[in-house]
């Protein structure tokens, strides 16, 4: 099978840490060892992954930085952060690989993925992101910059951007030919550097963070993925989750994911993006859809572990 | 012809600049119309850039947030370089091609580029990286990370950092591969990032910057390619450069370069570099390298300006 792997942030830094370099690789090899598994078991895999914590560093030290150095833009952000969550994944995969005495190629492409400017998302920013600021500094930031703040609890202010429905990602020609010669493809990081086509025709960056699970979505069907498994740190998805009357569900047709999406059983910006990337890959021509955590991917590629989600 | 071409770091970021992302953006599109019309005369390239303006900027970016945030290895802010990098001279090259009514597809391969970790340079690192320090810095730094710093005139203290030679890129197969399939490859931007196989065979990130000359003459035999173009802010190779006897050179063999690398004609870290890569790239069996300026660059590639080096 050929299987899109979307790895969760916290498979490569958890929020407990402190985001050293060491940390990173660490949590990475980690994933890998699964990774390396489902290579062994004679799948194809692309690789995709959540930037979360890493784009929040990176914008915390333009934040720090900012009275001698101008601070980077979104799309230029997430860039970076596919460079180094990128080389951290390829490296050690590579090196997993070489234990199990496979030579299988590793790239990473640098992945755009295109959203349409007139998403109704740019007319309501939902997506906190970057640092907390005080009441004063956001109203400056509101005045010069022309940024959406929001009071995020009591830990202070925060930015609030827009996170756009993925159309397309760009290098889907160059990812499908690079699978097709055997090369494990890691694309799309973060859900891909966000860009739309402006009035004139030309592609550009824009302010926005998209979802990486359905940036997923959209690169598993784009290259005919078989399966999309998306690894998370639960085992399966759960109804009434944290509750008394919780409990985990095994296989999931699309009509069941839609009645609950539409009860509202799934967690904003956790669960529910990665049920509603499931229902995306199956709409799109997909066979499988899985949701398991990073520990059941071997057995989610048979369905033994996690959530399974067909049409 | 298949042409490795190479950006300065000022083709990307001036020093008189301040770094934001519209300048480097302005200046990576002016670039991308020269790179263009190389591909528009029938020749097919494999990019590569620079990275010192960008690096620098990620090192004092770390360096201000150092109290919140674990500053990153050199390794990991090589790859966050490339993608930065990679990524504004791939979209800006889609749009110029777009322009000249081609369709020629563009991708960004993240490299790793090998080096000996009994390379002489680990033992006397040369290369001024990051911010400036005070002397009571310097010497807390010295004792606390290891770091070999170096009074740099009167700006003040610098960390420097071993610049062993490139051996290999990691990549090469994913690159030719891509190549041949008639794709524009961004790859080894900076260098390449710096890694090294420990004595347990494991392949990790070094401390280290790798020139990217040197870097460009590894990946142009690697990749077969026919000519290794060094695009800089000259328009030649000069001899007594910015002396009252300085004159252009046109043509060189090897051997007139070997002698004025003798006789110390070019300077480092500037000029001898790109004539050191160019013979490197004639030794391992490359046709001619030509040094040029970006203006320059399409009459380079047919010997008519810059200067061409061959047997």
């Amino acid at each position: 099978m050929r299987i899109l792997v979307a790895l969760g942030g916290n498979a490569i830094l958890q929020h407990t840490e402190k985001g050293t370099a060491d940390e990173q690789f660490r949590n990475v090899r980690h994933a890998c060892v699964q990774l390396a598994g489902i290579i062994k078991d004679g799948h194809q895999i692309v690789v995709t992954h959540g930037n979360g914590p890493q784009v929040g560093d990176i914008l915390l030290r333009d934040e720090m930085a900012k009275e001698v150095l101008p601070p980077m833009p979104l799309d230029v952000c997430g860039a970076e952060s596919q460079g180094m969550i990128g080389y951290m994944i390829q490296r050690s995969l590579r090196e997993e690989l070489k234990l199990w005495h496979m030579d299988t190629r590793v790239a990473t492409i640098l992945s755009e993925t295109v959203v349409d400017p007139g998403d109704e998302a740019f007319t309501k920013p939902s997506k906190p992101i970057g640092p907390f600021y005080t009441a004063s500094e956001a109203s400056e930031l509101k005045e010069t910059k022309g940024w959406t703040m929001v009071n995020d609890s009591d830990r202070g202010y925060r930015r609030v951007v827009p996170s756009p429905r993925p159309l397309s990602i760009v290098e889907t020609p160059t990812i499908s030919a690079l699978l097709q010669s055997g090369v494990v493809v890691i694309a799309s990081g973060g859900g891909g550097i966000p860009v739309a086509e402006g009035v004139d025709g030309a592609i550009r960056g824009v302010e926005a963070v998209i979802d990486k699970d359905l940036a997923a979505a959209v690169l598993a069907s784009s290259v005919k993925a078989d399966m999309l498994l998306m690894l998370t740190d639960v085992d399966n998805v759960f109804l009434d989750y944290a509750k008394p009357t919780a409990r985990p569900l095994e296989r999931l047709t699309r009509a069941d994911c839609i009645k609950y999406l539409e009860q509202g059983q799934f967690a904003e910006g956790s669960m529910k993006p990665k049920v509603e990337a499931a229902v995306s890959f199956i709409d799109a021509g997909g066979r499988v859809a899985s949701i398991s955590s990073l520990a059941g991917a071997r057995q989610a590629v048979v369905l033994k572990a996690g959530t399974s989600i067909s049409a």
